[in-house]
């Protein structure tokens, strides 16, 4: 059996039960968007790691290096953002073919100490290694959170309502325009959804915000689309969940991609991916308060599904509750 | 200019440069085997990272799958045990073709796991992507030491006296087995130097005995070979130094692998790398309570050189006091 057959997930649960040891210090291992220890005082460590790689991820001709240095910075930053802390000190490994420019490799570096600089996060190592065939970009980041005030996936409870933070679906709208450069919209239309999917913005400040408030139940990032990102948090959660497709926001840009492409928009939404708004999980009675968090944050909430007792299973309805059927599924890497 | 021109060092100098700014709760950045930051009271976090490339650092057909899972841990464990620490919490990013077998994967994780268990270590998190051509491990890997204990590279003081752990050499003696299978060595010598090449033991015990013992001015585990490090140490030291090129230990079996192959053995250990025993300097009047420390830990120690003031270069003496001329260089990766 190779990987592919087990898929990315399958593997990573094959992985993750092999190594259920509990460790001296630590507060949350595999399972999150990052993992979580015992800081100094008053603190916790959170610590994640990404990869892009070019040609899987990324492709050189359609991005400037510093755009590719500050997207692999800021899918790792929307990691940290979903656990509701701060973003602290980055490592970044990289594998090279020898012939890559040194230009190249500065504005990588000018794009992750870009993103890092937003935030308040520095870069304190790293390891360059050859590989023969393209880039490979591994970023490491810590973060650091108030004791006990990280966003889990797992706390989710029944009835719990699940919102985002922001439309979905722009990134792979623009993703959708540069595998099929015939589709023609409007100019401003592609440069709004080529923006999104180019440089996305971490949420470092509405997670802070989140986990300051005590409100949340669960939260992650919205990378892997809307339907398969409230699967993980039904699956750590050990609960079933209702995603309502078409109450997921859309932006104007996003639905004329979808009509120029001659697909639905909203399947951008559940299953594109890499939109890095939030995602999160909070009681009814508390939805008011929430709200004001995000309001005040500056930023709209759509509330788009609700947690239910059953399998960890999403089921997708459309606006007449019949089941919403999706013609694709999510992103997975094998 | 491409990044081969440059040099793997000349590179890292490069962005290195860019990147100095000081930041909160940091102790060091760029520069030394780790990076160092603050944690729970009384203690720093070290964290450091590097990549095993296959095709590059390991080949597939000659190492099992857990030999390269304990090979790509163990070299990251060797840089927390040459700040003093004690490894803790490990995160593995794999870039893997789709066709990787399962069987594969699940070596790999043993042989971190096999690694890690024995240094009380734990996996909590990690990352997968696809890599079509080649398998990519990128590991990241924490540890603490006591607050203000951490050996760095940077302290070393003109007359020190410079010395290592153990014989070196073995390892490169190993890969040029491996590179040049028609030289005949006794099967015990071969079984020996490869070995040393694929499961290289992490002196962990060892780093913190030198830490505790507050006599070392500087270290770093041997990972370039003798020349190359104790030149990371001058570089970080801003001194020069002496190294004595035949009062560097060898064992039997690197001498027999030299003869063999019509090599001076010295080279393996000057230039070869990968041995993992530690490299460390303290001053003269400490040399017989360093050596109590070593021999309470179970190492030999001998001395190879000795830190001066002047550029930080090292000068390679024979044993009559010539210059000792290398007929290779140490590795770097581009």
């Amino acid at each position: 059996m190779d990987i592919s057959q087990l898929g990315e997930f399958g593997l990573i649960h094959r992985i993750a039960e092999h190594l259920k040891t509990p460790a001296a210090g630590l507060v949350k291992g595999i399972g999150d968007d990052a993992a979580v220890f015992e800081g100094p005082p008053g603190w916790e460590i959170v610590i994640t790691c990404d990869a892009q790689v070019e040609g899987v991820h990324f492709l050189p001709e359609s991005m400037a290096p510093e755009q590719i240095g500050r997207k692999a910075a800021a899918i790792n930053i929307s990691d940290i953002a979903a656990m509701g802390a701060q973003p602290t000190f980055m490592l970044v490994s990289l594998g090279m073919p020898k012939t890559t420019p040194v230009s190249f490799v500065d504005g990588l570096y000018q794009g992750f100490k870009q993103e890092c600089d937003r935030f308040g996060a520095s870069i304190i190592g790293g390891n360059m290694a050859h590989c023969p065939e393209r880039i490979f970009i591994d970023i490491t980041l810590l973060g650091q959170v108030e004791k006990g005030r990280a966003l889990y996936r797992s706390n989710a409870k029944p009835g719990d309502l699940a919102a985002v933070s922001g439309p979905l679906g722009d990134s792979a709208a623009g993703l959708s325009l540069l595998l099929a450069p015939e589709v023609r919209v409007d100019e401003k239309v592609r440069a709004s959804v080529l923006k999104a999917h180019f440089t996305p913005n971490p949420r470092v400040d509405l997670g802070r915000a989140l986990s300051a408030s005590g409100l949340i139940t669960a939260a992650l990032d919205v990378s892997d689309g809307a339907a398969q990102d409230l699967g993980h948090i039904c699956e750590e959660s050990k609960l079933g969940a209702v995603l309502w497709a078409e109450k997921v926001p859309l932006s104007q840009a996003c639905k004329e991609v979808g009509k120029a492409a001659g697909k639905n928009p909203w399947e951008f939404a559940m299953f594109g991916g890499e939109d890095y708004e939030l995602l999160f999980t909070f009681s009814e009675e508390n939805q008011p308060a929430v709200q004001k968090v995000l309001t005040k944050a500056g930023f709209s909430m759509t509330i788009i599904g609700r947690m239910e007792e059953g399998d960890p299973k999403v089921r997708i309805l459309a606006a007449d509750g019949s089941a919403w059927n999706p013609k694709s599924t999510g992103w997975t890497h094998f």
